[in-house]
């Protein structure tokens, strides 16, 4: 027999562990319990879903539509093409419209890194002039809000998008879909954070009117760009495009350099565009990750029998999830803190629960699920050594469909990422999705904390799981 | 025992392999043979080494100037400080100067690549109007020429350096010496496989022209680059930087893209320029690296008793080292083809032996040494797996003073790349150095016709050590 087919799930007595390192046979780690948490209603479900959901010659009808979600992933091409204001590709924005990450949330229950970042947009789009007028606007119903997700729309953290800012127009070739995103801000006190001070106004304000309208020339005037390629090249450099863009960011950068010095000839001010773009933020290209991503699940939604993920999302409050064959329906509970290393200064009292539609990355296969390609963003997200990280990327390959050829990971010898979250498995092996996320501090205006890994509650999959055997099963 | 610390050397039986693969067990294969090739003269010259080189207090006088090597090597501090005329920088170089990659060879004993691009050398100085003119030349002594180490100089593949030609002017700020290299050509018809048709004369006078000028210049303004820095960056992006510069090319090009915007800034065809620099050339960090190999190797020259390379370099007919305690003697034997995968057309039949001075690179712990960290390389230069890349940078461990860990390799669990070769180490266990190298094609003017792997050739190692012996244990 060989021991590389050897695959070890190690529940109970952690000492064994030692025993599979030291032999280094691959093992994935669970906090044993009985299949389904031990949970008759559940395995009840698990069993309902997989005995009735059959066609007539005995095949899972489940199996199949999950293979066909996967096989959709696969195909997806996002195309970036265009660079533009809210109102002017995002379907029925407003001038009061604001889309926030994550599922739906009152005002009153939001987080304050979330509320801070609303009333920020408000004086951002001109129409409050102070916190207070802004906080009286959202309170009164004068603000339109709801979740990016319900738009074709991703953001990082409270992932605001309002009528005049600039978003990424990502077309994805293969299904003529589109999905948008905002401009990555940078580090420090942005937005995404929740901090609303004049400066994140200020550079928000230049975004619009400097970088957006020269990036969307030089995008524009090479038909477009290929983000999978970018994604795949970027893979074998490192990252996971979820806390690491460095080289993602510098692949970008390098397919517009050309055209962006030529849309940068005669501005003032152009070489401070080109480094904004080109070297000021390493984490640029997360923005375009997130929304190649959203490009790629949206054909994805909507498929009967399909228990694949295609939205994962958190709005600071509460950790969400949608499935392909139960439509745009929500599945919710409150948010875990990221297991996070954290900034000097900062521990996990500063923390606010994990935030932001970019947990729609992992659903593609990066991220998270990538990590065994990305060993220097380990010891960023404080989550051990490679070995770790190749656990993390391997135990993924037990909940998803399969693996995208396209995405190899070559520290991986070269396996695919690891595509398709499959609910069901989740529920089965108790294995929850890893998400590699950055952590806000939990009062607005101070910014990035620190970064690290979390999952979803594991109730979501569960509530998801029995809504399925409901709809299919019965 | 932990099973981490066993390190396993497998002679004999291959089948035992297996056994240590299904275990995960880290193990070095050698082609067994008694040390030293069970040449008891050579085995006599190590043991000599070994009892005749010991201090007053019975420590080894050769591991002491290893280890001060090994320091040395650690210290460096390797910056870009100008891009200059080869005359402007380089000692002795006259109008007639042409220096060559690898150890002295005499014109009449040149390969194919190597007389090509001495004739385009010539030409591209203005010294002659045809190839049978620059022949005439070379043949009547009119030209000097003579190795690029011998001048604090390296060159890939033939290793071009003349008059007019711009270099790299590295610093070792540590140590205050410079070293210098021409800048890479880019792919195809490339003096360096020795192509000198007009367009590769065309490209070298713009390079000459406009390329060197602007980079002098961003250069300049930002006081220097450190290099050193950018290596370690890569190193976590998956380049080994011989073979595989893809990450440290963007991330030059990123540290230098706005001071290079702004000297390029009203000259015609900048953006040529910046394309060149930033986009057109996967590798051309690899002059860079190797400016900065040699300007940290050439301070840990003539240090009495140490046992350690210098430089590892070819001429396209004979492999050459240089050791720290024997001076600027060169021990050279045959080169050896590489092992390689060859483009679509070519095939083992049209390589050239090994050549250039790249191999500097490996005397650092790059290249080669670290294709543990850039698995993205091993399929390019044909040797294999992850598993494999990882055995060659364990096995570069075993001939090796230490890890330098400033170059960490992510990969390969933070590690530090392999540094320091010993001769004696490589000599005892008969693991050779492994170079990753590019191909030329054996006559001139074709270019590149595959990458892949090769060794130096065992007996010049052994030469070094009787060399050595004879020298310090007599």
């Amino acid at each position: 027999m060989s021991a590389e087919k050897l695959r070890v799930v190690a529940i109970g007595v952690e000492a064994f562990d030692q025993a599979l390192q030291d032999t280094g046979t691959p093992f994935v780690r669970l906090d044993w319990k009985p299949p389904a948490s031990g949970d008759t209603d559940l395995v009840g479900a698990l069993f309902e879903i997989d005995t009735a959901c059959i066609d007539e010659n005995g095949q899972s009808l489940v199996d199949k539509a999950n293979r066909a979600v996967f096989d959709r992933i696969l195909k997806g091409q996002p195309t970036l093409r265009r660079v533009l204001p809210a109102h002017q590709c995002i379907e029925g924005m407003t001038r009061t419209t604001i889309l926030h990450a994550g599922p739906p949330i009152e005002w009153r229950d939001m987080c304050g890194p979330m509320k801070g970042a609303f009333l920020g947009a408000i004086r951002y789009e001109g129409l409050a002039g102070t916190d207070e007028e802004a906080a009286e606007m959202m309170a009164s119903g004068k603000i339109t809000y709801g979740p990016n997700h319900a738009r074709n729309a991703v953001g990082p953290m409270t992932g605001m998008i309002s009528y005049s800012m600039p978003v990424f127009v990502v077309e994805n070739e293969t299904f003529g879909n589109k999905a948008y995103c905002t401009i990555n801000e940078g580090i420090g006190k942005v937005m995404r954070f929740g901090a609303n001070g004049p400066e994140v106004i200020e550079r928000l304000r230049w975004l619009e009117k400097e970088v957006a309208p020269t990036l969307d020339e030089a995008v524009r005037s090479m038909g477009g760009v290929n983000l999978k390629n970018i994604i795949a090249q970027s893979l074998a450099m490192g990252d996971e495009m979820h806390q690491r863009n460095v080289a993602a960011s510098l692949n970008f950068y390098k397919a517009i350099a050309g055209p962006l010095h030529d849309a940068l000839k005669g501005r003032e001010n152009g070489t401070k565009v080109a480094a904004f773009v080109g070297s000021g933020n390493e984490q640029f290209f997360l923005n375009l990750a997130m929304a190649a991503s959203k490009a790629i699940m949206d054909p994805c939604r909507d498929v009967p029998h399909s228990t694949v993920i295609t939205a994962m999302s958190r709005n600071g409050v509460n950790f969400g999830i949608t499935v392909s064959g139960l439509g745009q329906q929500w599945f919710q509970a409150p948010c875990l803190k990221p297991e996070a290393l954290y900034f000097p200064g900062f521990s996990e009292r500063d923390a606010n629960p994990d935030m932001g539609d970019s947990a729609i990355v992992e659903c593609i296969g990066i991220g998270g699920f990538a990590m065994g390609s990305a060993p220097a963003v380990v010891r960023f997200v404080g989550a051990g050594g490679l070995a770790d990280a190749q656990r993390y990327t391997n135990s993924m390959g037990e909940i998803t469909v399969g693996q995208n050829p396209a995405l190899a990971m070559p520290n991986m010898d070269f396996a695919g990422v690891p595509t398709a979250i499959d609910i069901r498995k989740v529920v089965a092996t108790g294995i929850l999705p890893v998400i590699n996320t950055g952590v806000a501090h939990r009062e607005p205006g101070i910014g990035q904390v620190g970064a690290g890994i979390v999952n979803p509650p594991m109730t979501i999959m569960e509530d998801a799981v029995r809504a399925f055997a409901e709809k299919y099963a019965k």
